[in-house]
């Protein structure tokens, strides 16, 4: 494993050459339930990922946990040794835990998180759980892998619905009011009463499924029932109605456009001619009188062959 | 100006040439004061831009309004007949009003009124108001254009903050507490305490211009000279420091590489090979084994030219 992730991050052409051959390779009906799993820091991720991949691995499944976090280059990141964090399920042999993916660029956090999904499910992991740290960013991508998401949510003083965009809302396939330990359980079924309320203020899902909302803690285990039968649930209605073989197939085509764009800059902002016409044209802007538009334009034409 | 308006919105390749020689022909000397001005709908925009129009034609100015609206095409726009709403500053000799600018994608609207600031700057318009709906995808295209930005503001009901993106909060240069009429201004006062605060918490600006928050109401044409004023101070401060001439030039080259990427996407996806190579790709994906990265990769060498 650590050997195929290292080849799939090198650069060296024969690398690339291998890591290609080595995909497509891969049985493709070997297919894993992925799942994104998001929520503000501080809602308790690692601990529920922890207590969740211990129990599905006590239940004979292989568990692999990825993280996306788009800031552990530049900050540390949000993410911070996973290893570390989810101390108890490292140590599980029917667990995998991937260090947060590197790559100073999203396209690159991208690419080596996806390619990771297809290893461990190449390598018989069954359930896939990927963390991300509910920014945006990260979400955009993690919607073009995993088939059903699940958002963490604390209940807060009064304004449950802060605090998280409602973008990411709009993704949720389940809603976790986690910490709900004795103390805050009144809190927390209120929150869950407002969540499910306001649920039913989006559009009925294309999959079919209703989007659920319960309450538990990872701390003290409880709740964790009502999600992986909720996951079960999820997968049931979803193969039946096919839609997620359906959903795989434009998460596949949404992914080649998201990294086309991203090779065609690249590729542009390498090459040496257009880097010097370009030269040219940011002269022309600034001591000519040439309009940015139409400069834009003419490179654009010079750079892409017509066919 | 309406015939050159349509000659830059046209796509007939005549017309593309002779509105190119037309911008060119331009003395770039002729440079006016260019003011972005947004907020939330409902904080008085048409209402503060008519008064500080009108006050700026009554002192011998000639005042150009354009507006961005991504949203205009689509369903109506949030900004509505420019002209009826601006009456009285539309019947106003020394003012031209655009309506909200044309084009279905962002990259149209930018072009289009990012021209129509130079064909103003030309015809002899010294001040162009810029009206934006307060979204976040427009001002990411008038911070590119504007010297100044201005935004509206509302004393709200205790959350002063709330309603405006922090990012839009750091573009503005001045801050204008709107409705600040007789049974509202201990309100408004309040609120520009709170943000006079708040943005002490901002980066001093690289303009060495320090943000002004002011209170008024453009319904009784109170505190537009505190805006005005403002706007003259700026001026005064950024051309002796040299900022303003830098600053055009960033903003000139941040265009040309937001046209030129538009452009690519739009050439590429226009070409028949492109379309053709892409549709196999795609193929390949959903029923080969084919890695959306990998396929993507080919894709784009192919096309972009090696020099």
């Amino acid at each position: 494993m650590g050997q195929a992730l290292s080849l799939f991050e090198s650069n060296k052409a024969e690398d690339i050459k291998m890591s290609r051959a080595l995909i497509e390779s891969f049985d493709k009906n070997k297919q894993a339930k992925r799942i994104a799993i998001t929520g503000v820091p501080g809602v308790g991720k690692s601990t529920f990922i922890e207590a969740l991949g211990e129990k599905l691995c006590g239940e004979g499944h292989k568990v692999a946990v990825l993280a996306i976090d788009p800031s552990s280059q530049k900050t540390g990141g949000a993410i911070l040794g996973d290893k570390t964090r989810m101390e108890k399920l490292s140590r599980n042999p029917n667990a995998f835990i991937r260090p947060s993916s590197a790559g100073s660029v999203l396209g690159g956090i991208a690419k080596n998180t996806y390619q990771s999904i297809l290893l461990c499910e190449a390598a018989g992991f069954d359930i896939i759980l990927i963390e991300t740290v509910g920014v945006g960013q990260s979400e955009t991508i993690v919607q073009h892998m995993a088939d059903f998401f699940l958002l963490l949510m604390l209940a807060g003083a009064g304004d449950e619905l802060q605090g998280i965009k409602r973008g990411i809302m709009e993704l949720a396939d389940f809603v976790f009011i986690n910490k709900a330990e004795e103390h805050n359980l009144a809190k927390a079924k209120e929150a869950m009463r407002q969540y499910r309320q306001a649920l039913h203020l989006f559009q009925a899902k294309e999959s079919g499924w209703n989007v659920k909302v319960e309450v538990g803690s990872a701390l003290e285990s409880t709740g964790l029932d009502l999600v992986w039968s909720g996951i079960k649930d999820f997968y049931k209605i979803t193969e039946k109605n096919s839609y997620l073989s359906k959903y795989r197939e434009s998460q596949s085509i949404a992914l080649f456009e998201y990294f086309l764009q991203e090779n065609i800059l690249y590729d542009l902002q390498n090459d040496k001619g257009f880097q010097t016409k370009k030269a040219k044209s940011k002269k022309g802007i600034i001591s000519g009188n040439k309009s940015p538009f139409d400069e834009a334009k003419d490179l654009s034409q010079l750079w892409i062959k017509k066919t």
